[in-house]
């Protein structure tokens, strides 16, 4: 039983966990456990994760929180002259407050030109073109070095990339020796949007590090860094310590994702999520209050709220104004409606009861 | 009920939370609430940590732990040319893999050649005289800074300063413009102690900065950073996030700290396992297997162990060994041996019954 | 009497120095100093530039080279949360290896979109854009603070501010609270050229930093850093000396930059080069090599030149393929060519010979 | 001819340039030349140093100063999570700023407290105790590692290592894996001190990187880093840049190398130099005005002056008071007297005259 003053789409981060995840906790929480990550809760989601993965010597690693697990592993997948390529709108570019540059390396970031931009999405083209440029460039020993790329799964934007497009992006990274990372903070409501074609060994065969998001998919805080193939940086276990990032009590992580981890728990909650959210835009259109900004498969949608109900409706829905005043659509603002596994289907209900009213 | 294989002292993180604390969020897991730290759980618990501290005006944050909250800290509280002075045993100097100079600063570690040095205290003659040291080098302006002082209460070693000592490094550090940061990561087994004189309020009074640990005094993780007197850094919140250490459902500390500081509750569970601790030398004496390196009245003991035993000793209690050969004790090894609130009475009847059947 | 083997034209730092500042180095060379730049040949330089500012107040430092000036600059203006924004094309967002966020800033690039961006130049309305999007942004305070705006002047692509639109580049940039600094390390050819109305009291009124390039205009190394209105950031030489950028002889800066500053040579170094690289672009068109790519007033000319003459031109005269295939350009490479205090008319007609022969 | 109002022996970079390197200043300052270090005259001097050497393959660098080679090589040659050993009086771990911190590198000081630290030297058995305790260390993935040592060839104290000495050094170093970086920012005293055998072959195969000082030893600035048996770090140019340590006229560092590596300059100017520092302290007993506090055979002498002629004294000749009341000296302070290429017989017997009328 949820307590519900207003309705909640803000963000997937705004509850505690998934009840199975909260019952993991209580009922192993009087068991004594090694610390530091190399206790049996961990060993066993590490495997589950590797298992998921089909990659048994997949390096597995718990960190807390997303933009500690992004510096953390883009500082260690760079040495110090290198810097990391992103889209315009990816969080490391905009949302995590300098946090790589803070370790040192530049983010390149692409224009953003070409039309899957409007989903967050890299285009391998654009990615082709500044490593060929950086790689002919005579003065480039002046220059960063662009030496990994990074993008997120699903975007900012809640876009998808399908296998083919993500593989491209891969090979591209690859053709100019630069690695690729995989935001996966909101992993689970790609793995289970409709028509996604990206399975988690697909993925785990197609980037060099990549994280499993909790704390947005069901955790009450907490991330799974995969290296597939061994591929963990150099020292990374006190590289994870030196950037404040190592969890005494690493058994937190692991018995949550041990878990997410058991019956699939993990894609089961982001589907019904992203069904749940496929279903405001509708909502919206029925009652002449918005439309669709760009379509999303995922949890976020993106909406452009008729302006003048703005102010009612924030007083009964939480939800997040992404752009008050969003180029080409006067009279609108751009909004995001998140849903999570804490969103059941009353919640939809109750919104199109608010709808209702406001038109 | 504990699950025990074997017995376990080797620290105090090597269990689930507090019975209360796990309550606590079993019973608020339903509720919808605001994101990094804006949430009414951490509200209430800030407020119940600033009444603590009967500092109404404290600025507190929830960070998710210790060495992330000492990096943090540390870099925030200091300008870039600043450093840090620290005794040579401190978290900071030996055990945070170089987290505080990878932000810039230097760590000033002291001599730490007076008596106190054994407890793990900071002398404050030896601060007096670098801090004057500095002050009076006509080449300063060549040199990094010694701006601010860190000490732990309790101490690396188990160690306690009494409030005047505690007040006599304040002044110190004050004297010469250096504010003082007291590391709690173990702080409920400190105001617990026998003899302790140090409240939270006299602490607040007596430092500039300080934390109040969670993830080694019952919680899951988690530290309170609190700023006395409104002192919280410039910016402090994006710093926070800058350093990866914001949580994004802060609400996670803000339930466990609300529980930690209700009743008393944070004070109680430390004094159970300070009493508990504080039986562990005798059982060594009585059977002549061991004696006290130095006294210590909190939760760690620090004991030379005879090095004959160590072997089966370790297959029956965890524990850590400190020193293998410590100087000036031949035959003997340093060990450490650690309560917590997961600790019980059961325990120390087990290990005094494991030492029985040694000699 | 110079040796050429071949015409240079490909840079101003492909030679010793002024043949002044070499006497001043000469007959200076016998007398004891002060270090660090605590001697009378800094004092005297310091003041000389003081006065060429009029600003009797200005904070003046001397350090060794370019890049070194920028970041050293930059770090010491910016808090460590805060980034600089540039244009695209700016030296530190390109050029400096990163050097930049390797101090832990982020470099804000604008879009470079408008027409001004051709020659390199800040569009102030995308400035404003930029520095009113993150003041009115809900989520700032996850982000990195543009704090800092960065110029060149002239620009890497040898373009000129007017008075006037530095004015507005500073005012906007005031308004957001951000101060500006004018990376100067071509400034003699900027304050010399024809039709420019910046002075350096100018200068000195409408930014809050810049530096008054040696390197690249007549010295053998040092740029001179001027803080207007005792604007040095706070231990600035600690912070020099940190940065490693601390010259120990600070009188090898000091007397060059007394010369540079004696009798107006600083500006009238600019004249002769400026006026000289005037010449070339006429040479190409004359001989229907190449023509212009953006007209430039300053020593440094980007030409289009016929792809089919480039080897041979290269195995005659030293200058810097920019582009080997320049968009909207087929059959034209665009390159460099720079004139400096060394260049002389007898290079231009030698230049002229060159081009004659390959028409 | 020097011009004196007093007598100078504060330091050994008071002045300009040996008139050596001036003549060669002179003389190339006509020519053209490539730009970066990529020139014809840094590609001499690399030459005639990898012969002075007798390593064919070294790899040489020229940087502007001391702090900045230090700082750049040191960080270049640690990975993120280490750290460089030095003697607690070792330039890096005092009056370099806090730079090596400033790169993100934790400075290990060890005790000092064996006898050779009173001149400033490094005792391979407290340099093996760090290196063994860290490797011997269960903890050790929580601490910054011990991956490099770093002295000074001489010492901040005048010091000189012996052969053998340094030899120990170096061996002990390798045997935990660390390599050895020697700051020879004053090597021409070093290498032409009464007594040395170390040569230039024998500490270039006694190494992993140290680097030849010119801004001390002759020139007006810059440090030639040679990392012996093509042992340079990766990408170390860029890295060089990215530090702010690349010299746009590589040509100044080079033009003065080449003439300091002419008919053994550089060990010549340092002979000189050494002879009259030694005839300074038997000045100072023959009047009982003072005493030495250790031994020099180098061009830094330290004497314990009388503290009532100190004022006197001080009026006429400049020199560094190093320690006001030296602990076991009373009545003396710790002063400091420098020669250099500079130093002329006269000055010791107007030294002589002064110190004659004071007692």
């Amino acid at each position: 039983m949820y307590i519900r003053s207003m309705l909640y789409f803000d963000c997937d981060y705004n509850n505690g966990c998934h009840p199975k995840v909260l019952e993991a906790l209580v009922s192993t929480n009087g068991e004594y456990s090694g610390t530091y990550g190399g206790d049996h809760f961990c060993a066993a989601a590490k495997n589950a994760i590797r298992e998921a993965c089909e990659d048994p010597d997949a390096d597995v690693f718990f960190l807390a929180g997303g933009t500690q697990t992004n510096s953390t592993v883009i500082d260690c997948l760079l040495r110090p002259w290198q810097g990391v390529v992103a889209v315009p709108t990816g969080h490391i570019a905009v949302h995590e407050a300098g946090a790589v540059e803070y370790s040192g390396h530049k983010v390149f970031t692409l224009p953003g030109a070409s039309p899957c931009a409007s989903e967050g999405k890299m285009d391998p083209s654009e990615l082709e073109s500044l490593l060929k440029s950086f790689k002919d460039d005579p003065t480039r020993n002046h220059m960063a070095e662009p030496a990994l790329v990074y993008i997120s799964l699903p975007t900012e934007l809640g876009g998808l990339y399908s296998a083919a497009e993500l593989q491209l992006v891969f090979e591209t990274a690859h053709r100019y020796g630069a690695p690729l990372f995989v935001d996966g903070a909101r992993l689970a409501y790609a793995l289970a949007a409709e028509g996604n074609d990206i399975s988690m060994p697909f993925l785990a065969a197609h980037c060099d590090a990549f994280y499993i998001g909790g704390t947005k998919c069901g955790a009450l805080c907490g991330e799974a860094v995969v290296f597939p193939r061994a591929g963990a940086p150099d020292h990374f276990f006190t590289r994870i310590k030196q950037h404040g990032a190592l969890l005494a009590k690493g058994r937190l992580a692991g018995v949550q994702f041990g878990a997410l981890f058991e019956d699939g728990l993990y894609k089961k909650t982001g589907r019904e999520a992203d069904r749940l959210a496929s279903l405001i835009p509708g909502l919206f259109r029925k009652y002449g209050l918005g439309r669709e900004d760009h379509p999303s498969r995922t949890n976020q949608q993106f909406i452009l709220v008729r302006s003048d109900i703005l102010a009612e409706l924030s007083s009964k829905v939480a939800f997040e104004v992404w752009q008050e005043t969003p180029p080409g659509a006067p009279g609108f603002a751009l909004c995001r409606f998140v849903t999570s596994w804490a969103t059941v289907q009353d919640d939809i209900s109750e919104l199109e009861k608010v709808l209702m009213a406001l038109c």
